[in-house]
């Protein structure tokens, strides 16, 4: 096992096709394929994109009720090369309700919150964690957590990973992410900027503000940063520089799914064939966002769709 | 086991509490409370509703994919009363999906159609329904039935059950259910005319027009038939006369969710108990439609509820 991903509050996300949704009427979905259920959250979207790459991974976080039991057996489906060692909660895993009208061409959405998280639930994930790490290099701690959980647990998975030698991956935001770069023990950190464009209380609006952003995670300890700069380019600083990534082509927001998770996808995928070489890993992060900016839905990128994409980037030093 | 129930398109019953409900919008179900799930379709509501009231019941019909292990093992959780013995197909289980805006008092409901059936399922059906004939005195065949089950399908569940000398009570709309009373098999008919007040061709109107529908059922063979007459009453017709029981107290159109199920659960339960006393049948059926309306949601009522109920209608001799 290469990989251990880690989704505090997986989803089943869900996507149901309506033609002239209306408040306060009745309708029906006519076609039973117009209702879509398929595994979501960042960390389970990251495990299966990897087995796209054919790189194994184990997946935990919690999972709970009827609808985390639909999560973790389609997520066993999807490929062999995912594995799966859920804590299971007592309350139900999120939904993450799409109701698509094609007709009106509107998106409604009805997102739940996860289950509570108790102190014992908290311990459970520690120990799987734990033997978890023993079987992986690579460690990716992705995407939100349900109520109940602290501020610093993701700064306290990042620094039993590092002090066991274990590179560590780290996308999210907030508290959460601000105390895990802070603990100066995540490789790779990539804040999850799609919610408000801030960090460590700054603001980002010029591209100087991301470029010091990148840069100030480098100087508390972070070996990459990885900043999404608007829709076409990402922001990476290493101790040895700091470059701008800019895709040739325009991509159309509507493309944006699943990118986020790809691109983290494509930077492991990179470091596990070829340890320490992390700006080898950004431009290959970069390549599998933009392959999968390809396609409108969330999509199992493979290793043509990434390579084809390798030269639809440019790279520009900024420092 | 004294009960079969047959419910050919068994739903999951979902209800989401979102405010302010608007097209094109995110919205967050802030309180897991507020996303309910519970088994539903006619029979399998009849399975429930009898099982609080200490009768024991099989439950069959067609279940598919994971909303129908949903909705298989929430309905054995209910009770231990309730057996299953549901034939698993391929395609997902329908989902009735009521959005409920407590705030601008609206209720959007997203119904999916159920899974598709081949010759091969309604085989398995059948086998599975002979067998639960055997363990069984009354058989309950309740609901609308997915796409590929032919019109005369109840009909021939009917006419099995009255050559092993069981009592059959089939409430259901259209073809399927009139096919079943044509066949003369039928011990207690009760159409299902919520979505349209129509009965072999014939528009229900005036309090004649509910009389000679039941008083019909009763020439085409059927021992006794049940036809509800707007929200307060209902026609009973039987070889010896035909009756209109009515609420002595208004009722809410809002709480008639349940109401239909828990008649004929009230009747099945006094014919369990005296067989052979259909109009003692059709007043317990009475009672226990009323202890349910007393209620806004689908509710399990007790004995106790019932028995309170009982004086609670008038009945009044039509013929």
């Amino acid at each position: 096992m290469d990989v251990l991903t880690v989704t505090l509050n997986p989803a089943l996300d869900r996507e149901l096709i309506v033609e002239n949704l209306e408040v306060d009427k009745l309708h029906r979905v006519k076609n039973p394929k117009y209702s879509v259920m398929q595994p979501g959250g960042k960390g389970v979207n990251v495990s299966i994109i990897l087995s796209g790459l054919k790189i194994p991974s184990l997946a935990i976080g919690f999972l709970g009720g009827f609808i985390g039991t639909v999560v973790e057996e389609r997520l066993r489906e999807v490929s062999p090369l995912i594995s799966t060692s859920f804590v299971h909660v007592e309350e139900e895993t999120r939904e993450n309700i799409t109701i698509v009208d094609p007709v009106n061409d509107t998106m409604t959405e009805i997102n739940s919150v996860g289950p509570s998280i108790t102190d014992e639930d908290m311990e459970m994930l520690m120990r799987r964690f734990r033997i978890g790490l023993r079987r992986s290099k690579i460690v990716v701690i992705s995407g939100s957590a349900p109520p109940g959980v602290p501020d610093d647990f993701y700064a306290s998975l990042s620094e039993e990973a590092h002090a066991e030698g274990k590179e560590v991956i780290v996308e999210a935001v907030g508290p959460l992410f601000e105390k895990a770069v802070e603990s100066g023990t995540v490789t790779v950190a990539k804040p999850d900027l799609r919610g408000a464009q801030k960090l460590f209380g700054q603001e980002l609006v010029e591209l100087d503000d991301y470029q010091s952003a990148a840069e100030d995670m480098i100087s508390r300890g972070s070996v990459m940063a990885i900043v999404s700069y608007h829709i076409e380019g990402d922001v990476i600083a290493t101790s040895e520089g700091t470059w701008l990534l800019s895709t040739k082509e325009h991509v159309e927001r509507s493309h944006l799914l699943g990118t986020g998770d790809s691109l983290v996808a494509g930077a492991v995928q990179h470091l596990t064939t070829s340890p320490g070489d992390y700006f080898g890993a950004a431009k290959r992060a970069m390549a599998a966002a933009i392959a999968e900016s390809a396609y409108v839905e969330k999509k199992i990128i493979s290793d043509e769709d990434v390579a084809r994409s390798e030269d639809f980037f440019v790279v520009r030093k900024l420092r």
